[in-house]
């Protein structure tokens, strides 16, 4: 592979033996790109600050103050916590926004039924700027915070991030999105951590969802996964990161 | 010149009118590096969530909750709204902490009579990277952010990043640091605008010094500037936002 994006979310973030393990991971790849997304901080911050969330359907919308939190938390805390520690291990990280270099650019959701603030729905990811980073042996460290191009900062999704740049890669090279969630990879057995699908590839996919096999939660990532592998990417590795930094979990890929 | 440096302290990016004026005039520079200090949203941070500032001798002592609030206020919500703002007037700017890219690396002050907590003496710019970005048409936007190369973030202040800067890329260049200030540019006379004393070279500055014409506050800001100039930074402007943008103020040179 030439590229490697590795995605962290709340589950990791949360822990702090899981994040440095997952820094450790990330220090040991070639070419690779972090993208992580939030976890439980911004919402401590928030009710300390004494701004109520508001939520639509399970889903915090982005007012202004909220904004101003996230931007804070995410771009600052998060992202240069991370740095820092991935620079003490001998990674050049270089954290980014969205606005930074311009390297993530999107749009203000538009106000439908619901009206969600501040949140962005991704337009572009300026893939050869990162190219020439990782080429230049810096690791790019992206946070979910994007603009508009217009002086407006936006909360965009880390998983759609994620997978935006694994998309964009994937024009310049041989792309691999690994992403980081709370279990080994996809289960037969949703009660069997042992039931591991080691590989699946659209096809097994289609016959799985048809079978009852993948259901629920785990349809709409694995629907997201062959989607990126649809728009060029390589595989999609999904695991817990015991298993992603052991080459485990279930690799996606176009046919097997 | 083939490179400027701008630092804007408190007194611009407390006035947003005064911010949006500084934004205008940096993105019309060539080649230029902007360096932001604090200024008073992360005091209001502090308060908004109980934490009493610690002070000794009128600094700021930074705690572990205060360098939080500090990173995410200064890392977080100014430099990526100073960014976004920046990509709004066609300037690819590029916000960095310290340890992005390990940028502006420092070490812990070591404690003496007075604990400054995480305060960052500074150790080294990394002018060649830097470089790099001007060069391609990136604008580096440094926040008083550092790190020590082993995980620890550290706050610093931003006249000395700056300064290091600015000398750290005179071995590449030429170089003009511009330090926006209050005042019009040094004048003859404190209670006279008009009495700006247009340049200054070393020798003056010895005079005036000797005369009792500058005194006060101004001296250590101009014996840092000299200090900038014997580093070997070609020269160093002083003035409001007014002087800078219309090339007025006090311009300090080795010999004039």
């Amino acid at each position: 592979m030439d590229y490697t994006i590795l995605k962290i979310g709340g589950n990791v973030l949360n822990h702090p033996a899981l994040l440095t393990a997952a820094l450790d991971y990330f220090a040991s790849l070639d070419q690779a790109v972090l993208v992580h997304g939030g976890g439980r901080k911004a919402s401590e911050l928030l009710s300390k600050m004494g701004i109520e969330p508001q939520m639509v359907g399970g889903r915090r919308l982005t007012d202004a103050s909220t904004l101003e939190v996230v931007t804070m938390v995410y771009a600052g805390l998060l992202n240069k916590n991370i740095v820092a520690q991935l620079q003490a291990r001998g990674c050049n990280a270089l954290g980014l926004s969205g606005a930074d270099g311009d390297v993530v650019h999107a749009h203000k959701r538009p106000v439908g039924a619901v009206d969600y603030g501040y949140a962005g729905d991704l337009d572009r990811v300026k893939a050869p700027f990162l190219a020439e980073l990782l080429n230049k042996g810096c690791s790019p460290v992206l946070c979910p915070i994007t603009h508009d191009g217009k002086g407006q900062l936006l909360n965009t999704n880390a998983d759609t991030i994620a997978m935006a740049t694994a998309e964009a890669l994937a024009g310049l090279g041989d792309v691999q999105l690994q992403y980081c969630f709370e279990l080994p990879g996809v289960l037969r057995d949703i009660n069997e951590p042992d039931s591991v699908i080691p590989t699946m590839s659209s096809a097994d996919f289609a016959r799985y969802r048809a079978e009852g096999v993948v259901a629920g939660g785990m349809l709409p990532k694995l629907e997201n996964a062959f989607a990126a592998i649809a728009g060029g990417v390589k595989e999609v590795v999904i695991g817990d990161l015991t298993a992603l930094s052991t080459k485990r979990g279930t690799r996606l890929v176009d046919n097997a």
